[in-house]
């Protein structure tokens, strides 16, 4: 693909030579004959001297070799991206192989593969992808335009919004982890709830989210979860939230929009999250309420600013305590 | 449904007017014309504000609103919730679309879903229900009125007790996680061992359990296991206990009876812990024993109420730093 | 079979009686009629007081009980080991209930179970042995004598080296977690890379390896990863290391040669970690760069021997504290 072809489908200008480009490379493992992109001036440098023969550069910024000026290079380079995947699209119908009970309602343009298993009553909206041994329990509805991958399931009466990406044996509607103790033993109770998942969602692979013990678990529009995160019952998570991997959010607690939990947090149950909140990986948040736009770190978790004193002071608590033995025995302090 | 029916169902009086429930909630999400619960007389004021129209109370309380009294409010209540399930058993039969080893037994009203696959010599006792794309190895014994859910894998050999509940993409079987160095290279110890799971065990979606090394890897009765917890090879878990999300118990290790460890909990390999014992969220357990009744925090774990106060002592530690300086000021110590 | 034949197996002498052997077992769980193992002199009386008949055991320890002596006693009980496995191995061949695309390129002696799904253009090596469940997507080549167990998800375009063991429901290929904020929506960066797993790797259940944004995510050889890690695209892990249950590794992190990471050690994104680093369990990696030889400990992981002075000084935290206050207190020094 020429440099000008690449510029034309973008609908933006380029300057230099039309240079061929045969892939897209990044500064961190560059190859000759991609494009590539930097974010701002300070990394002009870096991109004249480095094999990547063409860039996207953000307003205001030149370069001695090809480039495409964008308003947001990072973004208009992962629309480039995209041309040039390897990856193709598996053939769409229904595979003989899959089992499809005859009262699901398919969309036009539905692609079943191979021993996926659509169980009663399912509605499945227009070009959805269904991969191989994909579970679809009675009466749940998944949207338009969604990719199930191969060994997801989920479970009955839950509902999917469209354009919804979920990747391999992630599990939609477990039961909720709920017990009474009875007679000396732990009685379920029964999860008779549901799961609603908005539009533009995408979770990761091996996800495990909880059906509600009564009323619903929710994912809204636009969130992105990781791989191997844990949403117990009745957890609600606002639009737009990032999930980084192995996070755990227990019971009954919600998330506002926009936040972010990055790898490995944890969050106890009944935790109510207000919006952009940041809790830094590892972290484990057990205050009853968080207001909007905190930056939280550590176990307890604790403002960012506040722990990293304390994690800076922590460094001097070995000599802090020999410093204080010498204090008192001049002032003749006796220790036991 | 009529209070009147719900109270006779349970055996139990009501007080106030027969009305018609339609459904059960809770006060965290009242609905109006269902049926809730309270645990204790400080929740009457919420109980008689709330929309929902009846509730089931505790001995010695009473309500300006229809009423059940029950000596176990919540247990009972959990009985209540089962009749308003919105969800419907699967059909029994084997799937023509499953496959079932010749040699396999299969008790009375066993059903086997689409894909399922069920190898040699496998014993599956009565009113079992496997669902579609699961695997039961070779010479493993499922037990009566178990419910094994979609994608669940079950290795060689392995044994189940009776009313077992494993959620979906479960791994009973993995190989133990054991190698010895030899020639620079990391070789395989042989995992021969076995799983033996006892009754009335629960296991959540995405939880591994290995296979010993040696000997057993064991689930006693009545255990309850969240999703996506790590049992390593040759670990025992005592009746009763109670494991939540995310949790790792590294080879080797015991739990007693009754014990709970709570979300992310790490238990490395080695430690035995007796009975009662409670782990809160996230802590790292290597101590080689933790005696009955303990509450353990932090990592690596202390005793609960120690670890509270070193974490309200960290609080101070910044501080604690210049108070220092300006003692050693005060009496002249020089510091580099 | 008798001592005898155990030594002639190994070419080894044995000294005492040629007895039955009819299994094997460990100090732990020592169990009569077995053959065992020491590492070294101590152990002696352990073995001599045990129930276990006969020992193998290091150069230059005698034993009053029949016994073999092996220069790595431990390597050559894990060769004893396996020929008291109860465990069969499946049949061979390609069932007629798998999906194998005609593209498909077979090996001699490969072995298909049902429910299988092999799609366009895969190539897998002789004697591998595919279980129920598992899917391989488009162009993936799987290598000679791997078993890839029930469930185990291989997305297209990966490949797998030879005597890889891949154990259930493991997901290879699920996209990178990449997004672009573009009109306040999270917009997916496509993630067109791929995955490279070197020989004789091991890798638990559920586990996630995403692959690569651009390039590759790389397993080198002999890498042992346990169940529940988490391998983020790009990362790059180096032959020989050992990664414990429930790790996470963020994008672009790199490992040496010969690493340990202990079980729920997170990694942040962009670490180069070098050759024959240790992490401690429960540790978060964020230094950018990580020395050859290290041992870490804690999060933010620090130096192990620093790391425990400063949990040592811990401890007396709280006492400190209170020691401080009386010091101020001698000295008339006010606080609020």
């Amino acid at each position: 693909m020429r440099l000008s072809e690449i510029a034309n489908r973008l609908k933006l200008s380029y300057e230099g030579e039309d240079i061929e480009i045969n892939g897209v490379s990044g500064l961190d493992h560059p190859v000759a004959g991609t494009i590539g992109f930097i974010e701002n001036k300070r990394m002009v440098a870096d991109a004249e001297n480095s094999v990547i023969d063409a860039f996207i550069v953000p307003e205001g910024v030149t370069l001695r070799k090809p480039f495409l000026v964008a308003k947001e290079p990072k973004y208009t380079f992962s629309l480039v991206v995209e041309w040039f995947s390897p990856y193709k699209p598996y053939e769409t119908g229904i595979s003989p192989q899959a089992y499809v009970h005859p009262t699901a309602k398919l969309g036009k343009n539905v692609t079943i593969l191979p021993f996926a298993c659509i169980m009663e009553d399912v509605e499945i909206g227009e070009n959805t992808i269904i991969y191989p041994h994909v579970f679809i329990g009675k009466g749940s509805r998944i949207g338009n335009n969604c990719v199930i991958k191969s060994g997801v399931k989920i479970d009955d009466l839950t509902t999917l919004g469209d354009r919804v990406i979920i990747h391999h044996n992630t599990v939609i509607g477990g039961d909720g982890f709920g017990y009474v103790v009875h007679d000396g033993k732990n009685v379920k109770i029964p999860q008779i709830g549901r799961i609603r998942i908005g539009n533009d969602v995408e979770i990761g692979a091996c996800v495990t989210v909880d059906r509600a013990a009564l009323g619903e678990t929710v994912i809204e529009d636009d969130v992105k979860i990781d791989n191997l995160v844990q949403i117990a019952h009745n957890v609600h998570i606002g639009a737009h939230s990032i999930i980084v991997a192995q996070v755990g959010i227990a019971g009954s607690s919600s998330l506002g929009e926009g936040c972010i939990l990055a790898g490995q947090v944890g969050v106890a149950d009944h935790v109510k999250i207000h919006d952009r909140v940041v809790v830094m990986a590892q972290s484990g948040v057990e205050d009853k309420e968080v207001p909007s736009g905190k930056i939280l770190f550590g176990t307890p978790a604790r403002d960012f600013m506040e722990q990293k004193r304390i994690l800076a002071a922590q460094l001097r608590l070995p000599e802090l305590v020999k410093r204080v033995g010498e204090i008192e025995k001049r002032l003749g302090i006796e220790r036991e």
